[in-house]
């Protein structure tokens, strides 16, 4: 083992320098990830959150500072909200939404951008890129303007068109794709490593990083009394890494007595991680015809799943799917609690539902569920809702209100 | 004078008691605002921001606490994000841009939602309203339905489409009503009055209340040392009278040693404001066909006008407009930094540069501008940006991304 902060694979062990821009192992291509020698505590247990970066607040568990601090756009610490009338519906105790729709681009991929974009800047990159059919395309794009660094997005030739105007905002080289999404992300790291590109993609190690902020979050905002479970919608799988990584390491250090339940879900159109789990598969296999409501969560063969697939065994997580209905359903659910999210973001409220119903989840068990991005980011599914308003003159105003208070 | 907190009238000086809703004077029909009668210094300068919702924090600068501490989704704390690459644009030493965007649903008006909504459930109202084009509907529906109180929404007839079904998602109830704008914010009251409805109108006091968090905020982000311009976007005038409020209630108690500058800015299609402001009117006057780009800055009749006119001239600001093209390029603009905001939002921007050139502000002018709401609001203005990307095979993409990068 080296004595310094180093890149381990997270499938074979093989140690890489932190100073290594390909994102998986030589060997076996796991993806890699970061091992810290020596992580100290954390400064002190002062309650979250304060003005910091992420990783300077954080600073014991990075292997790197911010190189720019002012390239920060206030990414992380968002609000850990009590969701009192969705636990009354859903028959639990405890409900906790970890809102990353408040993020700078408006969902959590910021935490990672910023991180890994601090990586790039720290081996003198000037170029990034990222392949993502939307959160983190916006995300990279925003971050990518800000340090004033060329930046090239790939999406696929399918994307939404609505999609692709809030990343052309930034000004980005925009490029889109015709053939497979899942080949595009090897073929994409093949680029970035010929030409110099330094890929933010979805689970390189720096990202997973900048998501485990999440996990440190949760720990403070909750005093350091560890929910039960924590549901996160899951695609490509960066985002699930990068928060049982967090709540690891705080267990580690002893600063947490126990680790929560991990509860990865999928939707049921696009369920790779769930059908090797189902299937008992050491290893993710692609799907071939993924059909899912939001793209968001739409990865047909996430590059991080058979690392959930081993961590999620070590630890005792669990993997579960929900239909687009169940979504649609979730997104109405979390609305009565103020909170707009995108279908893909609102899939926990689904998963908890279900679980509860199988008894897998108690009355007692305290939950956070992970909403990871704005309702907003896709409009155009809100016509699959019915919804009803209504018209009226001046004249006729408070007759109808009157009628409509009745109701 | 009343030796306890009341509302008073910002024409007349006409004092009446907190627990009345009637938002404005019995005499002179101007806007009431709330009067502490003995605010304390604030707890300690402590460095922006904790956990506690805005009402918990500025405590001493409140005449009423959180009824339901619970009811808050996290609304205000939002960065204060410094601008390298604009300022060096714009020829400012230094200038920051205070990110509204990132409010739980995305805007400014989450902050005096809260406040007001907590007036209300002070007074045992069980019905709210609202009366908006966009922004606050938004909000209103957002918090009314985490309260699980009844909720009415009156929008105009001819608010596009998209902006009405990210209301709906709330389930309050929506009524589109035909007719003159400016003639139902006082409609909306009386009805509100007559019905026992509670309006959270654009600039009833306690939405007031809420906006002067916005400059506490910035006071203790930038460690009291005080910006020369705060530049506002402005439509019924209740944001910008908030932020006023709030630097002279920190300025009175002495915890700044100067005010800022005020920049109310407009777009020129409805500008009531600076009509009056240049026609030296003591007045603002109802705009007759209102021409501009975004909603969300719009209100021909502004019903906080008079007030500001007051204010602006007292204490020594500025009222200026920008063109529908001014915005838009702004909103370009505020992308470099990462910032995607809503036409509206952005024209702080345009209002820099146009008094840049006429060196009414100098380099060494130190500006903050209020970005009050996300690009993601309205989509559709994006298709006025020539955008370009680009159509690319797997097989053919090296090759062009070496070309593009080249360009």
């Amino acid at each position: 083992m080296l004595s310094k902060d180093c890149l381990v694979c997270t499938g074979c062990q093989k140690e890489y320098p932190v100073e290594r821009i390909f994102p998986r192992c030589d060997d076996c291509f796991e993806p890699l990830e970061v091992k810290i020698s020596q992580p100290n505590k954390i400064r002190e247990k002062v309650f979250f959150p304060d003005t910091d970066n992420i990783l300077s607040r954080y600073a014991s568990f990075y292997t790197l500072a911010a190189v720019n601090q002012q390239l920060s756009l206030g990414e992380g610490f968002t609000p850990l909200v009590k969701a009192n009338l969705l636990s009354d519906l859903l028959s639990l105790d405890c409900l906790y939404l970890k809102n990353e729709t408040v993020n700078p681009t408006w969902s959590f991929k910021d935490r990672g951008t910023f991180v890994a974009l601090q990586h790039a800047l720290s081996l003198g990159c000037t170029r990034i890129g990222t392949l993502s059919s939307g959160n983190m395309a916006v995300s990279v794009a925003a971050y990518g303007a800000r340090a004033d660094v060329k930046t090239l997005i790939l999406v696929s030739a399918d994307i939404p068109f609505e999609k692709i105007q809030p990343i052309l905002i930034y000004n980005p080289i925009l490029i889109k794709v015709k053939g497979d999404y899942g080949q595009l992300y090897y073929e994409s790291l093949k680029i970035g490593q010929e030409l110099g590109i330094y890929f933010l993609n979805s689970d390189v190690p720096f990202r997973v990083e900048g998501s485990k902020s999440i996990a440190f979050e949760i720990c403070e905002q909750l005093n350091y009394e560890i929910p039960d479970y924590v549901i996160i919608p899951t695609s490509s799988g960066g985002n699930a890494r990068g928060i049982m990584k967090g709540f690891l390491e705080f267990y580690e250090l002893g600063l947490i007595n126990n680790l929560p339940k991990i509860i990865c879900v999928q939707l049921a159109g696009c369920a790779p991680l769930y059908q090797a789990w189902i299937g008992n598969q050491e290893k993710v296999s692609p799907v071939s015809n993924p059909q899912a409501i939001d793209h968001a969560i739409a990865n047909p063969f996430p590059p991080s799943g058979n690392e959930l697939l081993r961590k999620l065994r070590k630890y005792g997580g669990i993997v579960t799917a929900v239909s687009d209905q169940e979504a649609l359903q979730s997104q109405l659910l979390l609305a009565k609690e103020g909170i707009f999210a995108q279908p893909a973001a609102a899939i926990s409220i689904a998963a908890i539902q279900k679980l509860r119903k199988a008894k897998v989840l108690n009355k007692q068990s305290r939950c956070v569920a992970i909403v990871t991005g704005s309702g907003l980011k896709y409009n155009s599914i809100l016509k699959k809702h019915k919804f009803s308003s209504f018209l009226s003159t001046m004249d006729n105003l408070k007759k109808m209100i009157v009628s409509k208070f009745e109701q």
